[in-house]
């Protein structure tokens, strides 16, 4: 049977690569956003808006749905695709970084870990194996590989955590339940030390999975400490498969990792900032809060095409914002995922065009002069 | 200049009526159940949803916006319907109900009433005249008279209140702002106390307003207390005016006072008790909270029609609600406006053809069987 995971590069400027991933639930157009949803939906949002912003990827977290509802449910209703009524790709992570960042009472061993849940203080225990057959009861079309995630700068503890999370991540890939229908990912670990994330990038890559995560940064290091390190992994990794970077949705992050080889990007950012006030504009992240937008009758950003703007003022946004309507967080949602939607939409376009580079400094140019500020 | 309000019979059975009343926004087809969209958005929904749902009218509230974000700044957004973007017909109320039932400080004299804001404690004043102002500046289609709102149950103060809500309800129409395009209802007060309601419609049955109100329900007395007031008041009033029942939703109220010619309905209930899980359908009042909906592989309820039940499954909408999520609370509201409106259709459908009093006791057999409890 032909693995229905297939990486194809449409095009190639520098390091920068436009290219397609496809899976049993469609194309995923890279570099690609994935926003996140944890709990099977995407705060705020009902699948149909996600289709209309033109999301093609969405992300759930494997350690939430694990504790509630459960997996076993989850698969009595189809799947994740099932459950939340969204039928294109879908990714879930292993729940390794929840376990490593949520629990203070964890405990690992070289067999897995073992963690409290959050919600009513019950122990439970992830291995590699429980962890592929809970992923293979969610039922997305990529799955990450059980990691353990050490704070970026701790050397001993980057050096002691990275032996287990290759380790786990060929039990992974031996004891992965249906692997025509998903597509498992290795996950580079090894903080910010050159050394080890080449030799992470080195063991994962001998294990031919079908795509490749960077894992472990933006939780902690330096903005250039996380773009060296991107320096370093990226060369080391394969080229035909898509190239992941986590928990990464900065706009000024994106531009700068997709310079550097990077295809995928998840991140809570945009949806999380939104439902406090805070968007995205080509002019830099403003705060719909802020007591100037009282009277503002113009749209939350010039120009911008999304539902919010073509809709609503940033003076009424602003009026739900600060009476805490739950409309104003929709509002805010929207624009936020419809913003770096278009901005992957633009990456896209300038790589098959041939002037990322370009692109790529006058866009950081714009945003990072906070010139509405 | 002919008034662009009026209210148009198209059939009657018994004291039910079936109606269409015109505004400056469009026609409101009677009888109608109004969204309350307190500080000018109906709770987690779109206009366009609204507009899909099928509402013909929205209610919003004259002292939350009067506080924030300020008429006048409602205003420069060209009213009400520029600033929230819903171009249909808005009725505002006056502000009295919340004055009096949310400020524990207020203080009442006949000139008008002064209260503490419920935002930062700051005192304010209302009066008749300054409503009228206030109203214009919202500028929704119908506007409310400035009335006191006693406990239905206190006879003196039932007494002493009613003469201040008459003379307030003339200085309200004599100090009107906008007569051509807002249509001013008067309210009718007087408890549970026959004799004071009759002497409530009689006075303001001779301002010959566009439309009446019946207030003062549904806050304290028995559902069997309330429709005996409804059939003493509604004989009283004019036969050519919408007659209005205010902050009643409950779908077994909504019949009964339909049954006694009741053309106009507004409530807080389906959008709040959504929220929190709680959904009607043709067999009473459920709470997706319960335990019993984790599995439940079928929509809300058999057989609606509405975008919950068409695209999502109970099981999930019970996650959704058990984990927090606005999506959840999105959902079950739009349910809840669907079930309502589907409930006017359904009683304006039956008056047409003569048969609402076979509808009503169909529709409460099941209503109130609680069959699926």
């Amino acid at each position: 049977m032909p693995s229905p995971f297939k990486y194809q590069r449409l095009a190639q400027e520098g390091q920068a690569r436009r290219g397609i991933f496809s899976t049993p639930h469609g194309n995923i157009n890279m570099p690609a956003f994935a926003p996140v949803g944890t709990q099977a939906t995407v705060k705020t949002l009902t699948p149909d808006e996600l289709r209309l912003i033109g999301s093609d990827l969405i992300l759930s977290n494997t350690y939430h749905l694990y504790l509630r509802p459960g997996a076993d449910r989850i698969a009595s209703f189809g799947g994740l695709h099932g459950f939340m009524n969204w039928d294109g790709p879908i990714l879930t992570d292993s729940g390794g970084f929840q376990v490593f960042s949520l629990n203070d009472l964890r405990k690992v061993d070289d067999e897995g870990v073992t963690f409290k849940s959050h919600i009513d203080g019950s122990y439970h225990r992830f291995t590699p194996e429980k962890v592929m057959q809970i992923e293979a009861k969610l039922g997305a079309d990529i799955i990450m590989a059980l990691d353990e995630c050490p704070d970026p700068l701790n050397r001993a503890y980057n050096e002691e955590a990275l032996a287990r999370t290759h380790a786990w991540a060929v039990r992974c890939a031996e004891n992965q339940v249906r692997p025509h229908e998903q597509a498992l990912f290795g996950i580079v670990q090894g903080g910010i030390f050159e050394d080890l994330r080449l030799e992470s990038a080195a063991f994962l890559s001998k294990l031919d999975l079908p795509g490749y995560a960077v894992g472990g940064l933006a939780v902690g290091e330096t903005k250039s400490q996380m773009y060296a390190t991107l320096d370093v992994v990226m060369p080391a990794l394969p080229t035909d498969r898509p190239r992941y970077l986590m928990g990464v949705g900065a706009p000024d992050d994106i531009v700068e990792a997709v310079a550097r080889g990077i295809d995928m990007f998840d991140c809570v950012l945009p949806t999380r900032i939104a439902r406090n006030g805070a968007i995205f504009t080509r002019h830099g992240r403003i705060n719909l809060r802020n007591a100037r937008f009282a009277d503002d009758h113009g749209p939350l950003e010039q120009g911008c095409t999304c539902y919010t703007c073509q809709r609503f003022t940033a003076g009424y946004v602003h009026h739900l914002i600060k009476t805490k309507e739950i409309l104003g967080m929709r509002l805010t949602t929207l624009h936020n995922l419809h913003f770096l939607e278009q901005l992957m939409h633009d990456i896209r376009e300038h790589i098959v065009l041939g002037d990322f580079y370009t692109f790529k400094e006058r866009f950081l140019d714009d945003y990072l002069a906070r010139k509405t500020l």
